[in-house]
Formats: C-alpha cells, structure tokens, sequence
C-alpha cells in the first residue's frame, strides 16, 4: 500500500541538512519526493524544510518513523512533525452573526476544496443553524453573557476535546478568548480580522479605514495568539476604494476579501504548508 | 481663442448645486464642459465638484470669471478654485540620497506625462547634481546640519518664493520639515511614504514590516501636514512578498511602488484632479 | 412621498446637455441629485450622463415623466431610460452542474448585496435544486438534448415572459443560446467566462492558460451577444498563478474570480450603473 | 576562498533525485546549500531543480565540477547547468524610439538591482544616445532600411559576438528579428510585449485593447523564439482602466507594466532563477 506524508522540519541552519533528510528518506523508505522546499532565514540563522513524499515500505507510520527518524532529529537539533495523508483532520469553525466567512467555508468543503471533517459549528447566535444543518454539519449554540463566559468556555473547551478537533476557524466570531484557551491550542486556532494589520487593529476596522480615507482596503488571515491581533500572519488581500465607497462599500467589499484570506489560510494549514516561527509564517508552495 | 479651465468646488450640499453651475458655465461664457464630476458626502453633508470646461468667449480669464462668478459662489456659500490651463505650475523636487523616485520624476517629466515646469531641485546631498544636470533642471545643494538647519530652511523659503513654486515633491527628501515651512504650503506639499499608511508609520518601515511578517507590502502618497505621516492620502499601492523576500527584497520592491504612488500623485495634483477634506482626498478621474 | 430614480443617457456630444437636463430636473421636479456622472468619448463624439435623484413631486413616476421629459429628450436627440426604485428588478439564473457562482449569488442576495427578487433558477441539470430549496427560489428543471435543444428553449422563453424577467444571469451555464433568444434579450444576459478575454475564448479555457504558461488568470463576465465571448465586457480580474498551480490549481483559483466578476456585474447592473455602447460599458461609479 | 555557485537541473522524474544531487554536494564540494527549489511537472514526469551552494573546496570552478558531475549527470539523465558568481554576465540592449524600459534598466543597473555589465546600447533610431553616454554604456546606432536589414544584422551578430553578450534584452525594439537571429541565440532574447499575453498578440495592443474595451490592461516579457510573441512567458502583469482612460491614458499606464514587467524577467535570468520547458518558465522564488 502506498502511503502519503508530509514531514515538516524547522532547525537551525547546518551544512549537509538537505542530503542527511533526503537520505534518510531514500534508505529508510525508498521515498518518491513529491514535493520539497526549503527556506533559511538567514538573519536568525534557521533552516525550514517542507518534504511531501510517497512510500510503499510497510513499516512508513506514525510509530514507525518516529522510531526511525528520531536520532538523526536529535543529532540534527531539529523540531519536526509527520503527518500522514490517511488521517484526516477534524475541524470546527466557530461564528457569530456574520455568516458570510461561514457560508464560503461550507460551499468550499462540499466541493472538496478543504479535505477535512467539519465536525463541529459553534455560536453564540441561533443564525448559522440553517446553514449548518444544509450542509449537514453537528451545531452547537452556546450564547454567551458576562456570567456565564467562564462556564461556556468549558463547554467549548469540552466539545473539543470530545470531538478529538485539530483545528479552530473563528470565522468572524466576536468573542474574545481567554488566554487560557488560546495556550491550550498553539497554532491551531485561525482568525480573519478585517483589515490590513497592523493597520487599524481592534474593533471597527473599516471604520477606522474610512476615517482615515485609505485608498486600499485589506483582511488579514493569522493564527491567534496571547496578544490580540498580533498573531503570526498566513495571509492578507486588499482591495481598491474610491470616495464613492462609503462605509457599506467598504464593509461589502472586505466582505468578499475576508472569504479569500481565511479560505486560503484554512487551506494551506490542512495541507501542512504553514510552519511558523519568529511571530511570522513559511507558506510553502 | 478657445480657454481651457478647471473649476473646483466644494460646499455644504444643496438642491440645485449642478443645475446652478452648469447655467452659470453656459450663460455667462457659453461653455463646453470637457469633463464633469460630482462627489457627495452623505454623512457630512458635503458637495464636491470638479468641471473642466472650454470657452471661446473673450473674458474667460482670471479677473473677469472671479467677477462674474462670485456672487453666485456667496449665494451657495462654495469654496472654489478656478486655473486656466494657459499657466504652467511651477514644481519643485526635494530629494537626499535616494535617487529612484527623482530619477523616475526626471524621465516621466521628459516623456510629458508631467505636464509642468520643473523648476528646482533641492537636496542636502550632492548625490542627485549629475542627474538634474543631465536634465537640464537648475540644482540646488543645501547641506543641512542641526546647526544650520534654520538658516537651510530660510533659504528653502526663499528658493521657493523667488522661483514662484507651486508644488514642492518630497522625492525620498529624509528631512523633516518645520510646522512653520509646512503652514506656508498647505496642500502643497505631496510627500511619499515608504509604507502601506497607517501601518509603519516613521523611520524605518519596512524593517519594520519584515520584523511583523506582513503578506503584502505598500507606499504611500500623500499631502503633508503638521502631523508626521497623518495628511491626507492621495494614492497607496501594494505588492506581494513571501518568506523569500529578506529585507533587501522588500527595499527593492518597495521602489517600484514608491515610484508609481508618487508619480500618480504629482500628476493628478497637476490635473488638479484633487480636492482635499477632513484629512481624506476627493480623486476625480 | 419621496421618491428615487436613475436616469440614464446617451446622445451624441453638444454644449449644454449638463445644464439641460440639471434644470429639466430641478424646474420639473425641484429633485436633489445624489449622484451625477458624466462621461465623454472624444473619439466617437457622444456623451454619456447618470443621474440618480430625489423628488417629493407627486407626478415624478414612469408616465409623469415620459411625459415631462420627452420634448427636450427629442430636441437634444438623447437616448435616455429612467428607473424608479420603487420597481423591484426580477432576475433568473442560470446554472449548470458548477454551482459556486450560483451559492455565492444567493448568500449574496440573502445579505442584501444584490437588491433584487431572484424570481427563477433554471438548470439542465438537479444538482442545484437544493441550493435553490434552502433559499427558497423556484427551481426549474429543464434537461436539455440536442433534440429536445429548441423545445427547451421555447419552455425558457416562456418562464421568462410569465416572471416578467429583467435579468438573466448565466452562472456557469454551459449551453450555448441560440441567436434568438439572445437577440429577445439586448443587454439583458450576463455571463461569466473564465478566462481573461479576450484571451481564451471558446471551450476550456484554464486548460489552454494552462497550457499557453500564463502567470496570471483571469475571469470576465459580459453582456450576451450573437458572438459568443465577443458582448461588451462589464468586469474582468486577475490572479497570479506559479509553476506550483497545476491545472486543478487554476480550476480552484478561477473559481474565486468567477465569483467576484460575475456578482459586481449583477450589482451594477441591478444599480443601473451600466451602459453599452460601441461593444464597450461604461461603469458609473 | 568560497564560490558561490548556481546549478540548474531539469530530468525525468525519478526516485532518489534530491538525494543523489545533494550528496554529491555534500561528498565533493562540502557544501553549504544556500537555496534549493525544486519543481515536478507531474503531467509530463518532469523534475526541475536549482540550488544555490557556496563552497570552500579549491576545486569548486567550471572544470572542476564538469569533470565532477558528468557521471551522475550521465546516471540520472540530466540536462544541467552551472554558473560561478564570480563571473558577471554581459548583456545588449536593444531599443526604438521608446525610452522608457531602457531609462528604467539603466537607472536600475545603476542602483545595483541589475548585476551584470551592460557591454552594448543598440538602437535604430539616435534618441538613445544621451541616456546610453549619461550612464557611461556603450552605443550603437545601426539605421534599418528594408535594403540594409541583412547587412545590420550580420553587424548585430558581430557586435554580440565580439562583446561576448550572454544575454539580449529587447527593450521596446520595433523591429523584427530573423529566425536565423533568433535560433543563434536560444533562451537568451527577452522581449517585452505591451500586452496581457495571448490576447493582443501583434502591432498596436493597445490599441486592440482599447478598441475591445478591457477592463484591465498588461503586459508581458518573454522569451524570444520563431514565432513572434509565442515564447515561453517569464512575467506579466496588469492594471485597471476604465472608461475615463482614453488610449494615450493606456498607453501611458502601460508604460509602467512594460517597465516592471521587463526588469523582474532580467533580474531574475540573471540570477539563474529561470527554467523552461514546453514552452513555459519555471521561475524559482
């Protein structure tokens, strides 16, 4: 049986990584490379490596290359991680009134553009329902108030863990998370915040962008972090405005670009193509 | 003889505005509007208005439309402006070592994309001469220590008002301007920003949009106020960058967009195709 | 009773036309202008004008103003129609079996992007019957074979007639109109095709982008006419593409321009903001 | 002392690839991979790769490593390449009466962007002159006349030849090249092509595009073969017009295409980031 696998490695940069991982991938599984890119980030002196190969060896597994590849990472120094094609990944968008992020998403899973499992639809508004139950994903509403944010939480931390979800896609949800929640799941949750960050962080953002008279418009995709809007970015658009744009220009308008970046960035992260370091990302192509 | 002229208004919006100038155009000088534009601010309750238009009838000038025009111009309470395109602006370009954007100016001037007298060129490098000389504009060499800095500007001042400049072009010009030089040029003085405003804003900036790992990369134009990097944008531009492009590559690229957002600006100012309001601008294409 | 409007025109190029109809406007109808635009081509001598008003009027409606407005539409040898919003546009899509345009119009038309009622989805095939269910439009399905082929147009004709269809919207759909019934509907047909035109005519076009090594693709939607791909265009995008995009690569990212060209043409043209000439539009911004 | 050192590859696709090319690396030269790219054309079963290495072995030069690699180039059937930086290319420009992409090349090899000797001015016309002396390259004014077109271009070929020239760029050069011209020089002409390539090919593209009524315009450079605007495509890029852009408007917009497009397709031959097959670029990033 062939198997398929993306091995995602990030160090820092020695002489001999490319042949040492190429060989090891050559001797230990007689390995078709598919794809692989490298990246040095010449100033912090780090090596990132993306290797997407194919092997018909019985023992290419999870228990099996960890046992296999796991001196010549310590001998190398290198972070890493292997995911196989077989296993697909589980995830849950969460939202909140705006549903049109959640609606590009769906149509886009229904098409196969996003080969994942959409287990699970959160919100703090009754709204997403009907969409969620039109393209048969489990939905859970769960409002929120100041007294019971706390225990909400909980129950979504709860529903996480039930559900084994690998990824979280706030797809306009106007909540904030707590730090708690947000540590418990490093580089695994992505946000769309519709402007071009760092410009016009926080709330309003295209009000912001219209008092300012900005002759372009943005949305900005980015793994969330500790500090709000300050997430390693994965990807941004922008889009041309006129003084004929008044403010529902500008809020239609970003509409369209906030669906481009967040698709993207939920892409590329189901492909394991992102790695991320230095608060930045690596998009490979 | 046929004059060519552009009128430009702006005002508290009103019934009638258009139909009232349009038979003022008509009746008083039989006018032919070449181009007509109108902009509204709903929420502020403006009117903007730019008509270009041509006149066969022998007081189409200066002093006779100032006379006819402005009682109508009380009776609707209109700040206007009025240029016969018999009269060529006068531009100067203020420059340090950074050549690009000089270089780009000099040769768009020559092919007659900008259609002005280039009259100066200013600079606190001796970097620029060869090139001002090679196309045939008068260079000025004003070295600016902290010392002298006060006197450097007297003398800009003066360079200025005896070379009758309409326009000063901050072509990468790394000095800053006093509030005192910039009051006495009020929208008349387009600077270019390297940087996607109000993102990076000040020194340095796309150090710092390296340092944050933005997708995209932009420059800005935009009149000068009091208020660093705050006036009015006039135009901004965007190009892509990836984890392959170090800072090298985003100084390099960014050149290109500084050249583009500057030339537009300089040119549209000289179309007199900008109209400035609440810190935004009004572009009439 | 206030009502809106849009007045559209073209005529042949003249002195006056502007203050003509600002006071046609003002002295019939005492209306406030809230956009007026104009556009002249120099070349061919003709002048294009919108103006959409205000008027509390009791007599500004569709005969009341034909009636007004007809001697000075004959004397200025104006080709002019007038829209009053009160009228809601009907509009039929159709679809084949890609149905990305087709769920990106309906979430559109459900946020209110699209003012419009969606009066009819025709397909030759079942596939977007729930799609048209869970928004609630009535969904025809009309398969069609070269045999059935002119039957099936008649039935069309009919449904168009019995719905008092405005607009048809051709979202991906993948049979080709016969010239009658493309000549039933002058500038009433938009369609979307995935290519850069005129790049790219006729069938398959990602597959000849793909082909040809373009490193962009792009998408148009354009008024229907007698020759296939030849209508006057409305909208056109672009994106980048790499040697990493491989032909499904191109599919997908097409995909997403579709959706942009094909929605702005429906939105200017339900805002009248359109008009053809010369096999070109002009976009009234 | 350390080389640095570029080497291309393009081969049938097979197992072992980057491993076998990287051992080499590592094995004969020590080498510090700089950067390393690679590319598979899955529907042709073609493998494409550049790495950029340094090295302080003393044998690293271009006999030393052709006597090297020839035997696993001959094992692995690879087509290949190599280029040492130390030598700098030579490159010609050819130019009309269009000065614009060659005022821009020249101020860009000025600033460092361009690494290469400019050895050679050509033109047909004596415009060119003063930008060729002002940056101090050297001109040729070879006049064209039907009569004289064999004789000059047994002189171009002379000039190239004597010059040692690596590399043609065609910087809006209006005449025609001879296939015999074009065969002695294969992969080694850039053209840039003031359209959006395929559309528009031929005289006057803007012309046509005007005429069409597009809604964007581009540009395009390429490599120069047989068939006139046919080559392999190295960039394009485009910009938005509209109704208020007359054709000197286009005209002057795409001037700006002509020279971004142009220059990133030199930057980046010069840099050996350019592969093509089947009549497409790889462009390594």
């Amino acid at each position: 049986m062939t198997t398929t696998a993306v091995l995602l490695i990030d160090c820092p940069d020695r002489k001999g990584l490319v042949a040492a991982i190429a060989n090891f991938l050559v001797r230990e599984y007689d390995a078709n490379v598919l794809n692989a890119d490298q990246h040095q980030d010449a100033a912090l002196g780090l090596f990132f490596m993306r290797v997407e190969f194919q092997s018909d060896a019985p023992h290419c597994d999870g228990p099996g290359f960890h046992a296999a590849f796991a001196p010549l990472a310590v001998q190398l120094n290198l972070n890493w991680s292997i995911t196989f094609a077989a296993r697909e990944q589980k995830v849950a968008i969460f939202v909140s009134h705006y549903l049109h992020c959640l609606a590009d998403l769906l149509h886009r899973h229904q098409t196969g553009e996003l080969p994942c499992t959409l287990a699970l639809i959160v919100s703090n508004h009754e709204s997403a329902r009907p969409l969620a139950e039109f393209y048969g994903i489990p939905f859970q509403f769960t409002p929120v108030t100041p007294v019971t944010k706390e225990a909400v939480e909980q129950q979504h931390l709860d529903l996480l863990a039930d559900n084994e979800i690998d990824l979280i896609v706030l797809a306009r949800y106007m909540q904030i998370l707590s730090p708690r929640f947000v540590e418990a799941h490093p580089l695994r949750i992505i946000n769309v915040h519709h402007s071009f960050l760092p410009a016009f962080t926080g709330a309003k953002p295209y009000h912001a962008a219209f008092a300012r008279g900005v002759k372009l418009i943005g949305a900005t995709s980015h793994y969330v972090t500790a500090e709000l809007d300050e997430g390693p970015i994965i990807e941004q658009d922008v889009t041309r405005v006129s003084q004929s744009d008044q403010l529902p220009d500008l809020i239609q308008k970003g509409r369209d670009l906030e669906r481009l970046v967040l698709s993207r960035a939920v892409r590329w992260h189901l492909a394991h193509r992102i790695l991320s370091y230095a608060n930045k990302t690596v998009i490979f192509s």
